[in-house]
């Protein structure tokens, strides 16, 4: 058999062309979202009468002998068939005749393109929530264990405030709970059926298509077949959420290096998740976040490979729009397996909380307490404030200790007024604990974001 | 007054950093979300007991007339107060005295700037869907007058069915009611206070978090401040938003571009947004079209430049974080002038109905048609059918006349199986009645979408 | 054996990883050009005494086993090899024993890489720089044929000033002319040899870094080892000089698809490189230059993850590096198969001139020509000739013809100054030949430009 | 006076077509260039007779006064002139009469604004040299006061090898090298004129186009006309050279940041270019490498811009390529001061040697001369050696010392083999001066380095 199109064609496609213009090798990613639509526009048809009971039964049969065939990797691909639908369709004829044809009866490779295509996507979408959730789940177990464990809260990377560890981890646990409902709000919106759309106009065939549908998992049909069969929204949608999210996991993937390093210490990377040199053998590389850091690019050039695509292209389907698969399919796989590699990562991580404490009396953490002290019980006028504590810090340097190492004496000789309590609101662990407005890092409030999160997760499981 | 920070540096910031570092000349345009963020802090800190309630008075009075200076031209902006925040706060200061500086109690630059900018961003969204809606009401005038107009359903800007015009609308406005939706998600899912985070770990000071968010008209305050200081994921998917609307703002300008070339003449732009030529005098250029797709461009630009930004930032603020705000200025302003001007173009373009009907004449447009009918009338299999189309094209070709012009026995003498009514089945307009499937683009159907986007309008208004 | 760096690891790399962290699917691409690399690195180490001569013909006969190995399809790619680097290297051991070992010495997998992938572009520079200069001579033949074929020349999609297709043509030659000399300009900055930099700071072993670089064809070796080994310069320029071409190729692409159109009708693209519609037989499809077109996406997008990827990256190597390769072969592949199948589709497609020349009627082609002739022929100031020829034109709009069909009395009657040979300047074949100027569309100049490029294709060859 | 064109329209331009349309807002910028190039259209319009040279004198009088104008801030720009070419034309005609109007005579809005944008870019082409050779002489200069200043070289962020500062600064001065010829060539491939193109196929004026190209500093008249008026290349080039120099800048502004961390203390940033926290007063924020390093997102941005605007554009010019200047001058403007102030900040910053050298104790970086020296003076093959160098690192930590610390004796113990000048090799100073080939950290080597570099740059000037 021929291309089904070929007959007013005076000469053959060529072979280059074949190679050019074939999406086969990447497009039977969706052969399982290709069939399962077209057994429920099989069926639909036979409910409406446009096809026999027996002929839907052939094709329903003949699909899951296709399926069974692609999966045991029995199906012989050939790039001459162009795209997956070709294929599964000639296969489908070859195995049970010309009802095999009859099932694209009102429909054409256009609305077919565009339901595979939506159907991969509303898939991922909801495997990508559950990795998500994974994660934040994770996040939560190491946070509950560190609400205690002090950090030095960072702004520039230069130490600013004590915080905990567990509160840090909490920052990026609310990350991915944003990034979790982006994608929700996404399968939400583009939860509609693009089947029964045919070339662009719609058919004359007396179809149902909310049963289609309903049959499809969707919420309802879309509303006009002409934006139906241009529409990539949802992969575009898929695409930012993705980038979003990865630049999210870049962000703490540059932590993790960082806290890595040597001069850090703050952490140590499971070796299951590391890897050496070959010519150093005492190194220990943080390949992992690396590698995630650095995935973050190919998002990114998928986002705009697609939005670039998609520009200035006139209505209705345009070749250029072969172009939204293989970058989708890309960052799906990206998004997919650093959500899973990431999430042992944080899982098998060994947290120096020795390391970090010390670092707390690096930077004079508790010099926003000192003022804060100095306003309030000490009737020091803010501005005032900040010059006193300007020079406690001095003089914490010039002594070669942290301020919060400082003798109530030795604040009161930079000003009298000070009292001797004042070392107890120095301390790095008062600091820490003393910043307990909502959404603040005090081990208490840090257990109120845990909990709240924990009973979110609750709601949608 | 000197820089607020620097009684601790031994050297004066040079001036090349001034101009480096500050901020001001662009975030001005924060200035009213700053003020009204500095109003409800300060009414908070009046409840709270923070400030009494003569400094609460003091500080709206002074505010209030802040921004009367700024909107009368006659607030002098200082480039070496670096940014908007500080430049109210000191003209607040010198206005009412300490009480001014009493103000910053309880915050940081860095929820201040988050607040501010958030502020924008979710008033912006406003804007943005009241103009969306706006123009989806334009195309569906346009297409409720439309709605019998022939056109040729376009795939590979080759013919390929007929369509009417107000159907080719309706793709728009669904388009355009997608990215309403979106831009209404993204407003909901952002709509969380950042003030009270102050900057990074939240405050020892007794605030009330939500009494702000109320205040300034937010859901809930966020959930880890950490994170809040960290986070533009509202501003990211402003940028997104935006540029998938323009996106498809591209399409309908190419097609705007294309209907009114001389090959075309689908459409004649209104010469109030069409202009001339300095050279040639006859001419009349698409310029608004034109740059409407061309300025996708620059909110493609602005998607990647703050992604890229974001990328491997460590928590919390990081200066970086100050490249945020231009591109997403830029990206609003664009979205705004692009909605309102392609409002007007839409409903003072002339639609050439002779010249789209004319052009229903070229292209066979009825060949599915015919194919069709000899299946469902003559009883022919789809494969012959297909073949019988093609040989019936090719004697319109060789006669140089459309399908639909041929006789019956004309296309009798290609096969006697053919009925006398076959006629009927191949007039384009009665081609296009017939795709009456549920988004389909018969005149029923287009009207029916437009019932459901007005009422749909109507429910949100 | 285990991996190269475990002694030290107390855990197994897990499977996860091993899928993750591996770039053996993808750099397995660069095998020949590891092998080169391998093979002049042994000579050198033999050269310097470091490897006895024995030792290298081992090894270079080795490594000829392991080529023919891949290319027969005889070589087995395991996973846990992690690159192609290790997998070569450990099938060496396997063939030749120790030796294989010690062809490691005084390099590092880093400056590995670095000089596999770089050979890999340096490579396919030429490639892609020769396939230019055939599209080039192909543009040029098509210009040769139709430098006296009438084409509305336009601006705007407005029809502008009457020009020949062959310097349409010659435009999108001049282009490639300039992608050609990008190509060539970046082959020659990056013509540098990366090997011997070792990991990051080169090597105690004696190595002549001269003598390799001579080897492999390259002008001399990098400054620097610890830019060497972080550099990825060379393959940005390959992706932007991609990007740059593939958007010239997407506005050719966009001029076949609307003169294929049925309006425009300018060309008909060949059989043998259009698609057809598998539900409306008539419909011819230009899909290869929609997907040209579309194609323009992915290479925009791969130059974006890139820059991303190397985006503030510490020095020397970190893993996200990795991120390189796939979006530059990518592009690479796109570039050579679009050069390839561009050059097809110019060669066969048929140029309507009829079409061409009939639109010249359309859009008073010579209006700029009559404002020129009643300047410079009738002294009328420039302004007053621009609002002569506005009336002549709306005269000409009024009679229903164009204005190069409007007789001297006509014109007479508008202004009496005009003379009557007014008709033979508005002539549309005078009006193209009449730009004269340098790089001007006048047949003889279009022929000058053709027998330009000629002479510099001929200085290349 | 109205529009220029505006004779043949009926209705009005609205002003919001002016506010969208208008490009006066951001192209007055090319003031300087659109009066050059006028003035040499008019010297050369002169030479050819088609202007009196009284008319020359008038007009280049009249430029003169224009531009002196504008430099004093008394020329009156109003946006319903459009754009600056217009606006000067219009100033021009005031002042000077019908002679300003002749200015237009052979050329066209199209080649006019090809021209000044051109120009643009070639100017600042060199501007950016200029600086980045500044910029190289301040790396060099640190470089050769730090080639003995020892330094962990890093990969993966983790100790890796002993290099020296001075080598690690040279990695900077050779990216920017790149940097400096991708620059020049760009200058050298574009380095053409455009004036004389019209508006897209010559002018039938007897003009010369080598005149006004060499009175301007071009090499040559371009090739073709109708290329000239639609390419941006060089612009493009301009956005990706920045773009890819941004991107080093990143590398280096992230390791600056990452050094100014307490944790590192690498390196102390100039009070002048650092700032402060307006609640943390001892805290010093790298503020300036931050922002450098979140620049470089924009002029990712700005370069996708352009990519996108030009996708797919038919010829010759459209609207669309308005948009070419804003993002351009957002970029050229970013490098040169980001290329001003990073000088400063390098040229000012503290090398804290003492710490530099302290880590360089940490992370066993002598392990590789370990390996070394077991192969080449104990003769122990290669994979015992990395066997034996990992129990030596296992017996330095389980010592809590560095590898470099270890005794001979120490060493025996783990292998008999081990010599007793094994000592002499495992310092860190012998270490670094060991990676002595070319290109090498060795400071005999970073010393040729930096003499080649020297050289180079003498070159140049």
């Amino acid at each position: 058999m021929g291309k089904m199109w070929s007959g007013r064609f005076s000469e053959n496609a060529s072979t280059l062309l074949d190679e050019f213009n074939a999406s086969l090798n990447f497009d039977k990613k969706l052969y399982q979202y290709d069939i399962l639509g077209s057994m429920a526009h099989a069926k639909m048809l036979g409910c409406q009468g446009i096809l026999t009971d027996e002929e839907v039964n052939s094709i329903i049969n003949g699909l899951e002998k296709v399926r069974s065939e692609i999966e045991s990797g029995d199906f012989e691909f050939n790039i001459s068939d162009e795209d997956i639908h070709m294929a599964i369709e000639k296969r489908l004829t070859e195995l049970i005749g010309d009802a095999g044809k009859k099932l694209h009866t009102a429909r054409s490779r256009n609305d077919q393109v565009a339901l595979d295509f939506r159907l991969y996507v509303q898939d991922h979408n909801k495997t990508i929530r559950k990795l998500i959730l994974n994660l934040i789940e994770t996040l939560i177990s190491v946070a509950d264990k560190n609400k205690e464990t002090l950090l030095p809260g960072m702004t520039h990377l230069q130490h600013a405030q004590p915080i905990n560890f567990g509160y840090h981890m909490m920052a990026y646990a609310s990350m991915l709970k944003r990034d979790y409902e982006r994608f929700e709000s996404s399968y939400k919106r583009n939860n509609l059926s693009p089947i029964g759309c045919a070339a662009l106009a719609g058919t004359p065939h007396p179809i149902d298509r909310n049963a289609t549908a309903k049959e499809l998992g969707f919420d309802a049909p879309t509303l006009n077949c002409l934006d139906t069969v241009s529409d990539r929204d949802f992969a575009l949608e898929m695409l930012f959420n993705i980038a979003t999210m990865m630049m999210h996991i870049s962000r703490l993937s540059e932590e993790l290096i960082i806290w890595s390093s040597s001069e850090f210490g703050f952490i140590t990377l499971s070796d299951a998740y590391s890897t050496g040199s070959s010519i150093m053998p005492q190194k220990k590389n943080p390949d992992v976040p690396e590698l995630l850091r650095g995935k973050t690019g190919r998002t990114f050039g998928n986002l705009i490979s697609l939005l670039t695509v998609m520009k200035g292209l006139p209505l209705a389907y345009n070749k250029d729009m072969q172009e939204d698969k293989e970058g989708t399919f890309d960052s799906v796989e990206t998004a997919e397996i650093s959500l899973t590699i990431l999430n042992e990562v944080i899982k098998t991580m060994q947290v120096n909380k020795d390391k970090m404490e010390k670092a707390c009396m690096v930077g004079h953490l508790s010099a926003t307490d000192l003022a804060d002290y100095l306003v309030e019980k000490c009737s020091i006028p803010f501005r005032e404030a900040h010059f006193i504590t300007g020079r406690a810090v001095a003089l914490a340097e010039q002594k070669k200790c942290d301020l919060s190492e400082l003798s109530a004496q030795d604040l009161q000789s930079i000003d009298e007024r000070i009292n001797d309590d004042v070392t107890d609101y120095l301390s790095i662990r008062y600091s820490m604990n003393a910043r307990n407005s909502q959404g603040g890092t005090a081990t208490s409030k840090t257990a109120e974001q845990i909990e709240y999160l924990k009973s979110w997760i609750q709601s949608i499981k």
